[in-house]
């Protein structure tokens, strides 16, 4: 375009600073505008040197910063009831026995989530990303997991789509039936069977998932059972992910390398081959503070051999009824930094680019870069490491969700 | 009165259970209504037991729980600046050293708050303040003490004044100009006695606070020094409360309990004989997780002890720029649960009545009771151990200050 052909604009936003993530690191713009047309960003850089353009909307926000939407990668946000009961009879002196033996933990999620109707979990799955949104979200994962059957895994899944459609937020779905053992089943390995010869085959012919996940743990799955359910995925062209190393060291991290997983989540307990593995394999590894805060682990992820070997640390929620009620990203991104010792930047980085990445859509999302989708956050902060300083509080002056202010 | 004279009501709630939190205990009413008359609950109890009455505004609340509203009784909201920056330096591995000789702690906490104007102290407390009232704050304590001398001290006690007019919510000013050493000082014992001398009377004829507080700590003031101002205060009819105990075991807590404090505020290193004292003389122990949270203190308050003598415990945020930049009292909630495994139902009464006793205010506020100040939320949950259950979002439907819905 020459000088005097002015830049078409859908809206323009100038007024603030950016950081804008490029590279996981801030790569800030000062006194920066970004123009938007059709949901993507067309044109970011310092002000004063915007061409001569023609905005239909601009929006001037008398400072502050402008970062990334948040994106939240492992959320298991659909359940049914809530386990606040537990938590308070735990805090009452009830043994962790007791309260499985009255059908609690999990099994009670399970069965809650089946007993609930498609729109029920609908419904009291708003009303968290509702809160998430409010912090800032403008992506979020939902894992299935608290169905494990066939028709309640589609449940949850279904529930998940819905959501996208009924909120700006964009939603990734993961099939996480490998999450537990369902009452039905005895056999770990016959549970196995089950999801690879009847439930994969049908959540990848309904499109339904966008990945496929499990949680590989002494008290789930073996390592060799969830690598029989990665083939299966492999083979059905659906990427892997991991809930791996949370409580001990069993290699779930460094085979779901070998499958090219997406993402190896919690992790505390990895060693330096593990990370040499996902290093190789491009995995991400998805720190889960709120887990770790609300299970008072001892045992931090080896965030000094992530960073020697170049892996990238997302953050997340792990938003879920048991193990980490949690409905703030940013508060996530204060507890990796209070509890992790990562950075500022190293947190806003794990809560946009490489959460991005943890579900394989870096190229379009997490960054402020030309061509990438408009998702982005205006904050009323000075600084973008007031983001992950503050414990709570509302710092949200505008959210933009593919180009439009909500 | 008599059946067919209805009681006049200016507004009823009904259609939600209610934790009154009277004596500390959740006290639930199940489907119950509640009447306000002048600010002032006049009815409550189960809605099948109303009398007739007429009111001139119904709330129909269709679920959901009612508690008191909750009670920041220990905050330092107002400040100049913020140490976002120091956060980020610690963390990218800049020593304490190296960022006090760069004039920073809190000394450029100091520095900032008097180089602002009272308007611009005003202005970034109150977006702190509408993050504590966003998440079910009616009544919030506001400490002095970034001044440090006269003019700046009452600088801060004027702001909090003004927060207080422009807020619905009920504001408690407190004089803390014993929490650090003022640059132009350098004897401990001057600087107390120009407190003594100068700032205490003024404060106290300018009615311009409601209680004293000292920070008693190798770092700050020492128990004899806290001792003669406490006298001071004393002789000014002026209710004192303090810091102590957080860091080390210097007795201050026992001496506070002599001159009868509302509160002694982290008490982390406390012994029996400082419980004894509290329990005596009826000084409240407020717990403040998040700076034990934010400082990865290791040593937690003698929770079993403060039950064991029956010392009544409040929660708070501490909200500091340096220690706890804390903006959600319900978060606290959850640390306090998470962190000292205090009860839900110990959380909630440490936010709300015990909170009111440590500001000496349990006679008119912090339980819902007939007579009391109705200051209410009104929560989107299923039990009341949902407050301390989750983890940040937002679960408040309606939050009413002295009657009136906001
Ligand atoms: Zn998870
Ligand atoms: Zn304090």
């Amino acid at each position: 375009m020459t000088s005097d052909t002015p830049m078409k604009l859908d809206s323009l936003w100038r007024g603030a600073h950016i950081a804008t993530m490029k590279d996981g690191l801030y790569s800030v713009i000062e006194n920066a505008a970004m123009g938007v047309v059709d949901g993507r960003i067309v044109w970011i850089g310092e002000a004063q040197d915007l061409p001569v353009y023609e905005a239909q909307t601009e929006h001037e926000l008398e400072g502050g910063w402008i970062t990334p939407g948040l994106i939240d990668c492992h959320t298991h946000l659909v359940f049914g009831g809530n386990r606040a009961g537990e938590f308070e009879q735990r805090l009452n002196g009830v043994s962790y026995q007791e309260i499985a033996k009255q059908g609690g933990g999990i099994a009670s999620s399970v069965k809650a989530t089946r007993d609930a109707s498609e729109a029920e979990l609908i419904a009291s799955a708003s009303r968290r990303l509702q809160s998430l949104m409010a912090d800032g979200v403008t992506t979020v994962e939902i894992k299935s997991g608290y169905g494990l059957s066939l028709e309640s895994e589609l449940k949850m899944l279904n529930a998940a789509t819905d959501i996208g459609k009924q909120f700006p937020v964009t939603v990734k779905r993961t099939c996480l039936a490998a999450h537990a053992m369902p009452p039905e089943f005895d056999d770990k390995d016959a549970y196995i069977d089950y999801l690879c010869d009847t439930v994969l085959p049908k959540v990848a012919e309904l499109g339904i998932a966008d990945a496929v996940d499990a949680f590989c743990e002494g008290i789930a799955f073996s390592t060799e059972q969830v690598a029989r359910y990665f083939k299966t995925a492999d083979s059905l062209g659906l990427p892997v992910k991991i809930h791996a190393e949370q409580l001990s060291s069993l290699g779930g991290t460094a085979m779901a390398s070998s499958f090219k997983a997406l993402s190896a989540d919690h992790i505390e307990f990895i060693e330096e081959s593990d990370v040499k593995a996902m290093a190789e394999s491009g995995t991400v590894a998805v720190l889960l503070p709120g887990a770790f805060f609300t299970l008072k682990e001892t045992q931090r992820p080896p965030i000094a051999l992530l960073r020697q070997y170049g892996v990238p640390m997302a953050i997340a929620t792990d938003a879920n009824p048991g193990t980490s009620p949690a409905l703030s990203l940013r508060l996530m991104m204060n507890m990796a930094c209070t509890l992790f010792a990562l950075t500022p930047e190293e947190s806003l980085a794990g809560a946009t680019i490489h959460a991005a990445k943890a579900l394989g859509m870096e190229a379009s999302h997490g960054s402020l870069e030309v061509g990438k989708v408009a998702d982005f956050v205006c904050w009323d902060v000075e600084s973008p490491g007031e983001l992950s300083y503050w414990l709570g509080g509302n710092l949200v002056k505008e959210r933009v969700y593919e180009g439009k202010s909500s």
